[in-house]
């Protein structure tokens, strides 16, 4: 992370910028320490073909906003969260989902230009936190946050603190083994993974091979393969769609192994699920619940709640990015 | 955890008690801080059929060593390391390896006989602590300790202090669920979990196994069932039985999955293993490294260590019960 001393005159409540880093779009935006909001907007991250483009592009931006919330005089600092952000290097280091290759140096990128503190970390962890500080997680010491959207995300919180782990990449349980030698990734090349069944393109994945070898009559049958997205499949079942509610048996089973092994490694008191995937209710969270919890051993059985983030989906991840702002202090 | 205050007179070197409970026998010894064993034993745990024969039996013992070590005036606290061993609240519950059933609230039971404070946790837990203090893990701030006996235990630490979770029950890689509907573990009934194949009784199970559908020749076919450990195993593949290198392989395989999960999770600096099936050396370690690092996605490949424990096997779950005693201060 780059070290920089943000002034702020002591009159005046300060503001932190949270940026959240996807493969497609960047959202920005600048948050108050209790979590409001008041700016935010997104561009485009996919169009850049360089990371200092990139920059240019964001700096001018967030100066914008800056601009409208009283001045950089005003911002105690910048968070980031970014696949692959590395809390301790502040660097963003291989992501398989953005257009930049190898070791970008994004904190210190960005330090120089906005002359501004800088903390970086990974997408999934920047959630943990805003939910730790504004969300579902509020008051807990001990939870697992797992974000279900392009990819599957995590971040750990265990006595109170981030798991970074020794080199600030822990978390990844999106990428933990649940099916050896089951369906190949085509980001990682390796088999099996969380995230090959519980992304919005495994759902995907799940879905065409199960019309593929049904021979039930199906809603999906009639929704084009690009289009097979949870929503379709959510859309399907609500009419009482069979093959529909095996996908999100099928899926919500395996999501289950992982939670279980979670839960036996860290011993959280919740999972909070965020992301597209929650969106499908019951039809996902039962298969869920149900596979977690017979895959528990006996002293971790009906103890960890899996609950829902509250926090609207399209400020979470500026406000889980701005936390780290705080959460530095 | 029982809270009792230990008086020891200004010019007298403190001692700890170490005490290591297990479902056949448990281990007990006098140690100082630097880690010297200065006396040590063993008596059964399986004969008694009550905790309170075992309180009773196990006071006596401990007191003559204690006598033998200047009197209880020098003894700091008592650390014990258990199955199912709970740091929060000092009880074992629902050990399926010990004779007694359901919640047993051993500390206060020991600190109610010995007049001393007495810290509980997992077995593991006790040895993962015990690396840090004098063993392989010294001045590691991130690691992993995976016990592989009768069963497979498991002690996580990361940012310098073990993970209990929520309720005092985290690290349980050994329960993790490596093959879902795999082979059963007696046990718990849970299916597919790493112990299930990599302790004692999984080895035993796989040879049996590969036994049973191999028509290669093999030594190990001369080899009783009840005897067939990994002791046996190895013995058969240093004479170059291709049946026995092909049950390391195997195992080795299932294991590194379970490992490379476990460094996905808290990304440690290094895996710790100790007991029985780390003696047949690379017959195990290679195919289970090669297997951890298949399944790594590349930010985590060619970082993370797998180390043998130094700390000699008599002594190292006595050493490990007594840190808990200087953990605490």
């Amino acid at each position: 992370m780059a070290k920089k001393k943000a002034h702020i005159p002591p009159n005046v409540t300060p503001l932190a910028i949270g940026i959240d880093i996807g493969g497609t779009g960047t959202k920005y935006g600048i948050v108050d320490r209790d979590g409001n909001v008041l700016f935010s907007a997104e561009m485009s991250t996919k169009k850049h073909k360089t990371v200092n483009t990139f920059i240019d592009e964001l700096h001018q931006v967030v100066s914008e906003v800056i601009d409208k919330a009283g001045g950089v005089g005003r911002i105690k600092g910048i968070g980031v969260g970014a696949p692959n952000g590395n809390y301790y290097t502040g660097t963003i280091e291989y992501a398989p989902n953005l257009p930049w290759e190898g070791v970008i140096p994004l904190a210190k990128l960005l330090s120089d230009k906005f002359q501004l503190p800088v903390t970086l970390t990974n997408d999934a962890n920047a959630a943990a936190i805003g939910e730790m500080m504004y969300g579902a997680a509020k008051g807990m010491k001990d939870f697992i946050m797992i974000t279900l959207g392009t990819g599957v995300g995590s971040g750990i919180v265990a006595n109170g603190h981030l798991i970074y782990g020794h080199d600030g990449f822990a978390g990844e349980l999106g990428h933990t083994i649940v099916i050896p030698d089951g369906r190949i990734h085509a980001g990682t090349g390796k088999k099996g993974s969380l995230e090959s069944y519980a992304s919005a393109t495994g759902v995907r994945l799940t879905a065409i091979e199960f019309l593929e070898k049904s021979k039930k009559p199906s809603l999906l049958k009639k929704v084009p393969a690009e289009m097979l997205d949870s929503k379709a499949v959510y859309d399907a079942a609500i009419e009482g769609d069979e093959l529909a509610k095996e996908i999100f048996n099928y899926t919500g089973r395996i999501l289950g192994i992982a939670l279980a092994n979670a839960v036996m490694t860290t011993s959280p008191e919740a999972i909070i699920l965020f992301g597209g995937l929650t969106k499908s209710g019951d039809f996902i969270l039962k298969p869920t619940r149900d596979s977690m919890e017979d895959n528990l051993i006996q002293v971790f059985q009906n103890k960890v709640r899996i609950l829902i983030s509250h926090l609207k989906e399209a400020h979470a991840a500026i406000l889980g990015a701005s936390a780290l702002v705080w959460e530095r202090e």
